[in-house]
């Protein structure tokens, strides 16, 4: 039998990627357990002592994640990156990786040279050994697989279980227009994770892959509302730009556009914002921003300018 | 700059595998480590107390490793017992598994139904639990490629170092003909190389993936020839099919061939090969077969009847 059908309506398009998960995970069944354990969070989680391990795989694409357009190195970076943010995302620290490449037999020697060698750059910056992978030839096309393998900083690991009625948002750094450069030259916040996992005030966490707006939805409690303030979203300077060629407002891409991979976190609706910040700017340069907060779904809003997110779709992959 | 090239001198395909595995291990310099910890072992060992951890990536390729003649299902196990394949090549346990698909969107609902049950079933059955992956678009074809981490199931792990001139070589199972079926449907040899690990004479071991006749040249210690005999080689009923079709000899498919996914090992000089097959025969059914030693280059051989290894070219990918 065929994999592929020309019938969309067999076909996983028809689905689209959270039906597809949904369904990968009915068909598992028993053999996958459930979130943050299984599928479902930035990293898959093994259970340990002292230590959990977090495991983590992300692939780069060609024609999906990268083109011609930017450098061999810019495409190991963003693999590595890419990983190590998940890692990052659930507050822990990188120990080991690997790679499996399947590629056509015409990928240039050059190419692949400083692609290997941005890896090697970054696995020495961040300490993180590159300790075996795989080499495969496929029909046409460039995929590239890296498997992280880390392990919780503090004695708990992040997730994005936890947040309750009434718990502050928070975002790091600047939001949108990552298509023109920052998707292949982010950094990931790695120092700034784990120091968020050292504080207890701190319930829940993400990193932003999909666009604001649609990652939100995972941390958001039963219940409850994600009442956000329009002036308190950190806008970036890409997005004003991607704004003057699209004619959407800049928020819009802040809102919307996916790779940021900024942290997206969650906070004891009893904790002072403003403590926080203070704690954070003792340690970090990177801006921090308290966005809103989750309220019971027809609370009154402490906002004057809360947004209506039904306006405000993010990425959604195999659509 | 595009990562391809019509040139096939600059192309990785003027490399072929090897020489691009070194260029590869070139590139990453203090990256990564050496083998058995770093690339070039059936898996990475990330160590560990009182167990090492072990770590290995494989995929399957849509044209590469299967075709629509092959039930979906088959492409499933074929995946995941690859992967436990190389746990058992060090003789260790399998603990969990990560997926990444990178597919086109024309895949069948259907068929990847299958191909996920088929996972389900085999993680069930070896209680290895299937803990997250990632699911992206490409273009066109299917690439599934499986992370397993396992751990050392005894105090040591087998890797491919350790054998001595003198040292006996054996294999499990019968070789040869793979390409018929068994390259879907072989049962990866845990429980046999968690035993082997087990016997302090046994001293270094991997599994047979490329063929024999090339794979047994990883433990081939400096200085020595592999001195085989042709009457000991283990020719499996699928060799002997295949010579009819090939009109070469049944043993060359035997040496020859590759994805036998038997465990190749090596023991200590001083032990009498009868002795442990009595003991392998008081748990296992499978055949396990003495086929010849390590032997300094010029010495004088025990055999009458033994191979020309030149004569045998084992398969090498991207060539």
């Amino acid at each position: 039998m065929s994999p592929f059908t020309r019938q969309r309506s067999q076909s996983i398009a028809a689905l689209g990627e959270i039906k597809l998960i949904n369904e990968i995970q009915r068909w598992l069944g028993t053999a996958t357990p459930k979130a943050p354990a299984g599928i479902g969070d930035d990293c898959a989680i093994l259970a340990g002592s002292p230590k959990d391990q977090l495991v983590t795989v992300d692939p780069v694409i060609y024609r999906e994640h990268f083109d011609d357009t930017i450098p061999a190195r810019g495409i190991g970076a963003k693999l590595f990156n890419r990983n190590l943010s998940d890692i990052a995302a659930m507050g822990g620290r990188p120990r080991a990786a690997v790679i499996a490449l399947a590629m056509s037999k015409e990928v240039k020697i050059e190419w692949l040279r400083d692609f290997y060698r941005s890896l090697a750059n970054i696995a020495r910056r961040h300490r993180v050994p590159i300790v075996g992978g795989d080499i495969a030839h496929q029909p046409t096309g460039f995929t590239a697989t890296m498997t992280l393998i880390g392990e919780s900083s503090h004695q708990r690991t992040l997730t994005r279980q936890g947040a309750k009625a009434g718990d502050w948002i928070f975002t790091t750094g600047k939001l949108g227009g990552s298509r023109l450069n920052w998707h292949w030259k982010f950094t990931p916040r790695l120092a700034e994770g784990q120091w968020l996992a050292s504080r207890p005030e701190v319930r829940a966490m993400m990193d932003i892959s999909d666009g604001l707006a649609k990652d939100l939805i995972s941390l958001q409690p039963k219940g409850t509302r994600a009442a956000l303030s329009e002036q308190m979203i950190p806008v970036s300077r890409s997005a004003d730009q991607m704004s003057k060629e699209s004619n959407k407002p800049a928020l819009f891409h802040a809102l919307t556009d996916g790779e940021d991979y900024e942290l997206l976190f969650v906070v004891n609706g009893r904790t002072k914002p403003e403590m926080l910040q203070q704690a954070w700017s003792r340690h970090f340069k990177l801006p921090l921003a308290c966005i809103g907060r989750f309220l019971k779904a027809k609370a009154v809003s402490p906002f004057d300018d809360e947004l209506d997110l039904s306006k405000y779709h993010g990425f959604e992959h195999l659509r």
